[in-house]
């Protein structure tokens, strides 16, 4: 068992873009080393695990990437650099606001004798931007690095890499794991090399994914404040699943939510406590996002770690 | 086996919002029935089958909606109205070519003293303007009406109301099915009510999701041109595959496609013939797509099949 995910990686070869993403979070890294700046990963969005090695088939988990995207601007708000971490085609910051058709509804189109042009209208020219000017500040900043993930496999050696190269910041970093993990997976050697064909009812059998926060607290980061989140749909179990991780990964803090309002409330579960954030009717009727609140209690939190680690050192 | 489908429906309750779609669709028809605009039935993009009740893990196709989304696209520009029923998220026609971060990159944001305006960038206006003009002249005839599905058994619900309201468009009319619709199922009653925990490995048993072409074609849109699609990704079976479901479905064309070149090349199956259209480097490099040539065929042979309809009675 000790030794489980190092099999999992060996057995699964490292994804093709894995140096390129190695290269771009070495330069993240060397920017925001010495100086004030604290940073964080976010993980956002579902991954898949393919039933096919060409695969048309697949297993998702439930995740639009709602919380990672909306996570993610409010971390910069606060100053913070961010490694976003998301699966290809979920939801990124700023854009999340101007998904499907939204965009092209909000263009006029004007055309004169002396040409073409394009604007937004004015109805909509304070949100966009607001939303504009901060994308292109953390850009020019360097404090908005966005890379990729689809496949559990690709998630995980993505991760493992994004730890080691973090690993020199220290406390001054956050992970704050929102992507929704497969917890299984199907070896490679039981996965059909084409597509199954549908002449008669299957059966697929699905393995457990190593728990990958076990080496990802005491091996990778061992100095990072180390957030977990956990999903379920039965509120009998959510607060005894997320001290069962905090018992077992020695991490500082899960964000327990329901499936059923994971937009309105959740727990923040401690070692030594809980506490709930929950949206009042008039927050969610103004537009309010909980993720505003979320974020401003784990900066709090991080702020007292550093303090605490300071003190101690 | 006769009434397998009919059994698929009532273990299935319809949807919440199939009513509503239904009235979308009768106004839809209403407007297109009496005149000469034709009309197309687009499916796009994967559906999802739930492992679970209260959902966290389903089982998905792959489809990003690319081809249902840009083949709308090139109906509209042949004068058709489209019906674009798409996956929750997949591609929608013309927004499709500004997703992601593309969309903001494009903007300018200029502040003065006389106030906030934002625009686009003025290399970028010709496309915008293209697709913009393009989009704004579909709503305002008409022309588009956009409506999504999620799992499977809203798509097949939505699928039979759509036909069902559509037929009485009779030859006018084309199904074109591009929509990657999964092959297989999970039986309510075998389905878990919660997340399923991650403390052991687990087998999922999937059904047969029945064929709902035999029932689509034979009473359903009797008199409409039907297109099925097919996607393989071993290629010593991909025409015998079409050909057998034309066959067995007795539709008018297949569009067989693999996997790892569906961008590029597609076969046109018929009872009689099979067509190949592929794109040239060159097409590729300046940026053509394969939906053009493949919608350009569906339409002349659409007219010809009208033509041979009128020639009958």
């Amino acid at each position: 068992m000790a030794s489980n995910w190092e099999e999992f990686y060996s057995s699964h070869p490292q994804p093709a873009n894995l140096s390129k993403n190695e290269d771009l979070l070495r330069d993240f890294t060397a920017r925001h080393l010495n100086g004030d700046t604290r940073v964080v990963l976010v993980t956002s969005g579902g991954t898949t695990v393919p039933l096919e090695h060409n695969t048309v088939r697949f297993v998702d988990n439930f995740s639009a990437g709602t919380r990672g995207s909306a996570s993610t601007e409010y971390f910069l708000d606060h100053g913070y650099a961010v490694v976003f971490m998301h699966r290809v085609k979920s939801l990124q910051p700023f854009s999340r606001h101007f998904t499907g058709q939204k965009f092209l509804n909000m263009l006029d189109l004007i055309e004169t004798k002396d040409g073409t042009s394009v604007t937004v209208t004015s109805e909509n020219i304070p949100k966009i931007a607001d939303v504009l000017r901060k994308y292109k500040s953390a850009l020019a900043n360097g404090k908005l690095l966005e890379l990729s993930f689809t496949t559990v496999y690709e998630y995980l050696w993505l991760l493992r890499s994004a730890c080691q190269i973090l690993a020199p910041l220290k406390e001054k970093c956050i992970l704050y794991l929102a992507a929704a993990v497969s917890d299984f997976y199907i070896p490679p050697n039981e996965m059909s090399v084409h597509k199954i064909a549908s002449t008669k009812p299957q059966t697929i059998s699905l393995q457990l994914v190593p728990k990958i926060l076990a080496p990802l607290v005491s091996l990778w980061v061992p100095n990072a404040f180390v957030v977990s989140f956990k999903l379920e749909t039965n509120k009998d179990l959510l607060i005894d699943k997320a001290r069962e991780a905090l018992n077992k990964y020695k991490h500082k803090l899960v964000i327990a939510n329901m499936l059923q309002n994971y937009r309105q409330k959740v727990t923040l579960v401690t070692q030594q406590s809980s506490y709930v954030i929950e949206l009042t009717t008039e927050q969610s009727r103004i537009g309010e996002e909980i993720e505003m609140y979320i974020v401003k209690n784990i900066v709090d939190k991080h702020e007292e770690f550093i303090a605490d680690r300071s003190g101690r050192s």
